[in-house]
């Protein structure tokens, strides 16, 4: 991990038809950030030692992809197949991917609520990531919960506002799920933003922000605040 | 389903080194029966209209592919991403593989009691299939139990030819793990056997089948009687 609140991120996206996909152009927008590497593939054919050389560079590798027959598409599957040598990966030989953290960005053709016991998918997002948690597992990565999107093109823009800074905390943020951290990032985010930021900007978000780091922030507040960033953002 | 004991099972393997296992050639050779079709992926380029057809000409699609990742190579994850189609697999739409029965036989690198909670790989083998169990779900097929092969390498000729046996059976039997269609299989495989053995086998066979048609067969004396098959068949 680096030393400061950001962390460097790989995200692997395995999408056939990417120029296709709007989700994945929403996304790939959203993931310009310091620190992010985005890495599209774009066919079978992989240069094992380039490949290599981005994990290694990573502190978090994100692979994404829609889910297809619930598994990755086979462009993804050939490079985890092709990039993943045991020499390089197994923890008793090289361990390259000791102590990183895996996350998983799925987007889903059909509502993410279809993925349970008894609904029409049967099965839960979680069973169906058993092969990432067991790859995790094996060479000694943390395993981050998957980021679902599902149903991207009928989504209100309020919910892909907040998709996309959501995304962004996935992408970016250290130790996800710790609310403390999610507060730093905050902080952190909006510090960045104020430098930029023309004079009238400049205030409400400096407001924002000591008002995070007078510690009066509530989960509430913090989602109220990251949809006014994102009203900003789009003004 | 085919009126007789024999059922048509279609063979997909995934393997992206087939030349170079042993166990698939292994396999390969077990699989010479009739209404069994082999049927070994080269590459990544698929002709979708021939592979529907040799589906909708089976009972039993069988996926065999050795476990890269917990997962299908990548070469079988582009045949069912490229030959399910929405069209042609959705049961909403033309439903090709409803009522059809999925099996998935894989081979595994490492001991099939390293799959559990606790020991070594940290996942059960069938927390690991949940996507093709899944599959199944989704296109109304019965999905079968995986059938297992694991360090081939290292098994003795005596639990290779029980092996033997078993991949028969699950390639072939109608109804695998009803102890009565065990027999039938038994029956109908004898019965050929007969038919085309020489006269000196012909007596021991036609005692075994008699044994058997008289349901004093218990589990025991099946398996008994599995070893004696297999051994005449090396002699």
């Amino acid at each position: 991990m680096s030393g400061g609140v950001f962390i460097k991120t790989l995200v692997v996206v395995g999408h056939p038809q990417i120029e296709d996909s709007s989700t994945q152009q929403f996304l790939k927008e959203a993931a310009k950030l310091p620190d992010v590497t985005w890495h599209s593939l774009t066919g079978f054919d992989v240069n094992v030692t380039a490949e290599q050389t981005l994990i290694k560079q990573a502190d978090r590798l994100v692979l994404q992809f829609p889910l297809y027959w619930y598994a990755a598409p086979a462009i993804l599957k050939n490079w985890l197949d092709q990039v993943l040598t045991r020499h390089f990966a197994y923890p008793d030989a090289t361990g390259g991917l000791i102590g990183k953290e895996l996350g998983t960005v799925v987007t889903l053709g059909s509502p993410a609520r279809n993925f349970a016991a008894g609904a029409s998918e049967g099965y839960s997002l979680s069973q169906v990531m058993t092969p990432f948690q067991a790859l995790a597992h094996k060479l000694q990565m943390s395993f981050l919960p998957t980021f679902a999107v599902d149903q991207f093109g009928y989504q209100s823009d309020e919910k892909k506002a907040g998709l996309l800074i959501q995304y962004q905390r996935y992408l970016t943020q250290v130790r996800l799920g710790h609310f403390n951290d999610q507060a730093n990032w905050l902080v952190d985010r909006l510090t960045k933003q104020i430098a930029a930021a023309p004079e009238k900007k400049r205030q409400q978000l400096t407001l924002i922000l000591e008002q995070l780091k007078n510690n009066q922030a509530t989960l509430e507040d913090l989602q109220m605040n990251l949809k006014m960033i994102q009203d900003m953002e789009d003004s």
